[in-house]
């Protein structure tokens, strides 16, 4: 997608979005968003920061990660992928597994599949910095999709001219 | 505003809505965005996923909803317009309601003004057809102002060019 | 930032953020990318709305604010930028406490470090008329950063043409 001869056009057509939420629904949306983009040749950066992270860790259940013992504790409470809540009515976990299931039946993606597929079709994944430093995270802790973990001023770099959202 | 001689300035005045979050104060927020930028000639789209398809049910009170027990009973759980919570202070649904109140005493557009001003000034309502599809609701669960169900690559046609905001 | 001799580059670089939440995770988020990108040359601007005004109250803790019962109830329960919770995991304001104890530890920034950091790199705050309106509350309730009080129109005459995002 990065094309020494992109025009104006091609140039525009790039989606950047901020993987704030580590919740079940909104990681549902950005992965949708990015893997359907991806597959109409937008090039799109997924940039991750703090609940998001738990979208990328190694360790999809609930672990001490972090550095020190408020970052452990929070990592433990966060968890994984397999623990992300719903924004709302989430009863204790139970409504992302109906959701997981409903998905599966009506033959959409899964939230897993999602991220595979973005993997797949090219999608950046980038994770914050600054973030990672309070948790007390090493590149180490996440996925090997990561592909650099960036600042603020890198991503104005790598997002601009295109669209981004904030999720 | 969809106008074929139109140049990159008009095209620039373009503003599309993610409208993913069905939350009270998040919808005050889009509609108000919406009808504001529509009174000021911007082409406006948005498009609802989601717990933001609640608020355009036709149904506006509790229901079941949906294809499936597990469907149907996230429809009745989540409402309708008149059931959507506040994000944050909904004292099981009292917020909502005396915020309503205040809008009228200050005479401020209620929701359902906001949302009427925008079917008006000829918003463009279009919904999410995955999430329909995982929900198991179909077009005639909605409001007729849902002008069409459309996938992700439909909406980043429709909104390419402009500026997008998920809410 | 506003340069008369500003040619299209000059135009892109801008950032402007509608600061829905009052949340303190998302306010670090939104106080982030404001001094990062200020810092690189960005002209920003933070729109404040709703939840987001709390982060400006000129009273940092819980009072009465505003105008009338309703009003003063939901001021008060809000409090100012001392009170601001975390989006999930809050512990009744343990959260954030623990949070910004971390941030000093790690040497990262704190909420009120980015605030300054933003005010000092000529960050322009906006405050939503029509949320003023709801809430009861006066240009005098805020922090004076708080440049001028605006609505819609006004806001999409200053975003036109960068990066806006809703946080």
């Amino acid at each position: 997608m990065r094309d020494s001869r992109a025009g104006r056009r091609l140039t525009m057509k790039k989606l950047s979005i901020i993987c704030f939420s580590g919740d079940f629904d909104k990681a549902v949306a950005a992965f949708t968003l990015a893997s359907g983009s991806a597959a109409v040749n937008y090039e799109v950066n997924l940039f991750f920061t703090f609940w998001g992270l738990n979208l990328l860790k190694n360790r999809k259940g609930r672990s001490f990660s972090g550095k020190g013992p408020a970052a452990r504790a929070f990592g433990y409470l966060q968890g994984g992928l397999k623990n992300v809540p719903m924004g709302r009515l989430n009863f204790a976990g139970a409504s992302p597994k109906i959701m997981r299931r409903l998905m599966r039946k009506r033959n959409v993606a899964t939230l897993e599949e999602l991220i595979e597929a973005s993997k797949a079709l090219q999608v950046s994944f980038y994770a914050c910095e600054m973030s990672m430093n309070i948790l007390g995270l090493a590149k180490e802790d996440f996925d090997p999709c990561v592909k650099e973990v960036i600042g603020v001023s890198k991503f104005l770099e790598i997002s601009e001219g295109g669209e981004t959202l904030f999720i």
